[in-house]
């Protein structure tokens, strides 16, 4: 892992990172005299397009005290692209613009190479992060997509937590392996996300093996998550990691 | 309205009253300078076996700053017993003990009556105590049983926001009625309550009509409600009675 970039800007140090060849951004608090626990902040693909909403969640997490990361999806931004999943995500596009449930096939086709290709990734990214003397631990992995948090949390001994968002299609396999999961999670689920299945959703959450786990659902569609949810889940973060 | 008791403990005043033949409760902060914002504290029924948890309901209200109330159901503690009320929760009972859904028959005999009982004397509760000096508003309703706080929330104008627990069976002209409810609304279900419905309170959550409504699910059981969970109650009505 080396750093090409740093910023300081209202006490947060902002670290631009190759991690191995995948780009990635690190937050910390500038004043922290020990080191902190850390968030993985998840994200549907295309850093540059999702800084803006990056930024507020990681400058959230250093208000707690936190040090924040993310790293770019396989396919997503800059990197390469991967025609098999593009093609995928077309179909499955083309499906939820015809009104109709994308069959499990496509779905799989999708998701699982991705989760496949990314879960080694992040936890790369958490080999070296936790070598960083600034950072210490524990560890959440929060946001979407939320099957590389499932497969995570479920895999993933260093994942202390989850604040998961149940915002993207989700594999028949990784609702599965949900039932391995058994760390403290917090699932936000837009309710009248018109393009997401809610039942699978719901499906997903009844699965977690977890015997601390909340479901908060809100209005506001996909990207209207209200404020309020996203202080809730600063608070289940607070919680868990300090 | 007339008080029949006070008491003063830890900054808390509490008032026992009758309302017409009503036994119920007040508490207000001693502290008070200012009217203060009012939280209807619902119940299942029976005051003095629910009077540690109303207790502790009504002193994180008046931590907030705001007075609670409660009153006794119509058939519970010590008011006149409604024998055909009575049946009807018998034959509710007897369906879940045996693993059965209650029908929808045995459902609205039990839980209608008491709603149409019921609401009217909130409704005269709210009358007295927005006379008193000490209470300003607005209104919140908290708790159970559900049914009676979707129809407060639908027919009662002085009603500003609502903290409901999805706990109890709801008839289908409760769900109906939920379509009509426009007030922000915080619904608390305990996803492994085994003798609630949980399909039955998630399709009340979807038939509300607010555009602000967050169902916050938890594990624990019936009676098993996270402290956490508390607390983001009380943050909702701080949002919508401050």
């Amino acid at each position: 892992m080396h750093f090409t970039s740093e910023r300081h800007d209202d006490g947060v140090i902002e670290r631009e990172f190759l991690s191995g060849d995948v780009p990635g951004i690190l937050w910390t608090p500038a004043s922290a005299s020990e080191p902190v626990p850390l968030v993985l902040l998840g994200h549907p693909g295309g850093l540059r397009r999702m800084y803006p909403r990056l930024l507020a969640r990681a400058r959230r997490s250093v208000a707690s005290g936190f040090a924040a990361a993310t790293i770019e999806l396989p396919g997503g931004g800059d990197r390469p692209a991967l025609p098999d999943l593009e093609q995928a995500r077309a179909e499955l596009r083309r499906a939820v613009a015809a009104g109709e449930r994308p069959t499990d096939e496509v779905i799989d086709r999708l998701v699982l190479p991705l989760v496949d290709r990314a879960v080694p990734e992040w936890q790369a990214l958490l080999d070296a992060l936790l070598e960083l003397p600034a950072i210490g631990g524990p560890v959440g992995y929060s946001g979407g997509i939320i099957a590389i948090g499932v497969r995570l949390a479920a895999m993933e001994p260093r994942i202390a937590a989850a604040g998961l968002f149940a915002g993207s299609f989700v594999p028949r396999a990784i609702i599965e392996q949900a039932r391995e999961v058994t760390i403290p999670l917090h699932v936000l689920l837009q309710w009248d996300d018109v393009d997401n299945d809610r039942q699978l959703a719901l499906d997903l959450f009844d699965a977690f093996g977890s015997t601390e786990k909340t479901l908060h659902a809100n209005m506001g569609g996909h990207t209207g998550v209200p404020q309020f949810a996203g202080e809730d889940a600063a608070v289940f973060f607070e919680r868990h990691l300090r």
